[in-house]
């Protein structure tokens, strides 16, 4: 393992340490708990909205919490969900008389904590909602059951404009459900990634072997195979989005290319470019294209493709709206 | 090699279609050559600022140009020089009656070559000047002969702000010269990368062994040996850089934590609060931090510390002032 970190067991608090320090400005924790993610100063009678769960994947969590995005993160350690406590601290700390909106993704553990903290913020008379990201079509069949991945960016994207705009508590969960409804992502790797404290990988995969399908903390794909090019991987990735949520000619939808970590932004680039012609081909518009790190498994190579279908024009001044946080700025 | 990539020899050609068709109304290119890289709306008698490089370090070098920073890039293959010709016709395309300032990387080849463009341009009448980003400290001890690595990030943000304000050609050049002059780089590398078309790294580095000081083409550094911890990597980086640049309690600067492309930004975000713990102990002030990938060399792990010292107030406003490229945005 190389990484450049000071000890395995540090990793999680040396980096919160580290991003406080580099943007006093614009976040802060909690409850004197580095893992209680709290932007800086808090906008009246607005929704809160609060997401959470592993280290491992920035910019995902804590990098969206920012203006006209999300309010606060409960940081767990890395692939850990946060706890309750910390969530609901987090709740306590930005809520601001409108309800809060818990947006994260579909993991087992996080549902657990988010909805213990649900009942704690009731007992304290705080409404609030949920609801999970599960845009990655091969995890599963069954989209309840599906899971998160880099498409949760659209769901922020969305309810964080809708809550920007001062919806209700209804109205910003109604535009994160119409982002979640209307986005689908393909992933795959080409190389795994180690948990700092495990100190080695969970999987391997041979010299010129990718897997394709694998999630965003190792979990299997649906094939592994030799490293295909980026047109292939480009068409398999549209295949499988378009065979799950069908779009026609004269569609628009935003792309998101992603990469997981080490794959450089060349190549996402050149990833891009393929998803591109296929969508021009097929007579899809492409109201806005998104390339870079959005949601990654540390130093996994490998990417997603996500489409995010612009079901109205509400839609789209919400992907529009400028946003500013420390790790994503969009004017 | 694992790469997402269509042909070795279609890299950098796929890789600038992507960018044009996720970006068209941001970039173009002239002349019918994909490698002439400009702003897709120039700014009527401002100087144009243009840089230019080998392909393999994005964001570096065409991911700067745009809004309040450069006009224009001329595009090499990986790791190669773009030719005189490609720059003479970037700079034909962007220039606007106020003169051109050709800032980018200390190397001979690019030195040759927009030597050569400015021979053209003054053949057709159109000032130039040049200059050259030579921040890393451990590459020579004689500055002249230093090569140009993420500091340069620096100068063009000087530089660019200073003509976004419309100064003359040799204000412009001052403000390049005054980032020059106020910046430090030094960086480190973990892993090597793979030029495309030769398809094996040109250097191996052993487990758990890493190179101190080594440049983004993987020139080699001053010392190979076992990885270090953050603490310790950050304490020799900016010992490295003061012993260079002296600087005094109460001085301010603004630090750039720059992954050279696979390491993590978890890992990157530790690297900068080792950084920060440093500069307070010494009473060194921080105006900004940016941490993030700014120069990189594809899939190479590793990373650099550039410390800039805020000269004056203009300095600092010229940091500050919002940019906007389909790389790099600051509000």
């Amino acid at each position: 393992m190389k990484k450049i970190i000071n000890a395995p067991e540090q990793y999680t608090d040396d980096m919160l340490n580290g991003i406080y320090a580099a943007h006093p400005d614009m976040v802060k924790y909690t409850e004197n708990d580095l893992r209680c993610y709290c932007i800086a100063q808090k906008k009246q009678g607005k929704v809160a909205i609060i997401t959470g769960g592993g280290t491992g994947h920035l910019p995902l969590f804590l990098g969206y919490v920012g203006e006209n995005l999300l309010d606060g993160c409960g940081v767990g350690g890395v692939f850990q969900s946060p706890c309750a406590e910390q969530i609901y601290n987090v709740a306590k700390e930005v809520e601001s008389g409108a309800g809060i909106l818990f947006l994260y993704g579909n993991y087992t553990g996080d549902i657990m904590n988010f909805d213990m903290a649900s009942e704690l913020l009731e007992m304290d008379d705080i409404k609030t909602a949920s609801i999970v990201g599960a845009d990655d079509v091969l995890s599963n069949k069954d989209v309840a059951v599906r899971r998160g991945v880099a498409g949760i960016f659209f769901m922020y994207k969305c309810a964080g404009a809708r809550a920007a705009r001062m919806g209700t508590l209804e109205e910003v969960l109604a535009a994160a459900k119409k982002a979640k409804d209307n986005t689908r992502t393909v992933g795959f790797a080409l190389t795994p990634c180690i948990i700092p404290e495990i100190g080695r990988s969970n999987f391997t995969l041979a010299d010129g072997e990718m897997a394709f399908g694998m999630g965003i903390h190792g979990e299997p794909g649906v094939w592994n195979g030799p490293v295909k090019t980026a047109d292939e991987l480009a068409g398999e990735s549209v295949d499988k989005i378009l065979s799950d949520m069908p779009l026609g000619a004269g569609e628009e939808v935003c792309v998101l290319i992603n990469g997981l970590g080490a794959t450089s932004q060349e190549e996402l680039y050149i990833l891009s470019g393929s998803v591109h012609k296929l969508l021009n081909k097929k007579g899809i518009r492409i109201h806005r294209t998104f390339v870079g790190e959005y949601a990654t498994s540390m130093e996994m190579a490998g990417a997603s493709v996500s489409i995010c279908r612009m079901a109205d024009e509400e839609m789209k001044q919400w992907i529009d709206m400028p946003v500013h946080t420390p790790f994503y700025t969009q004017v």
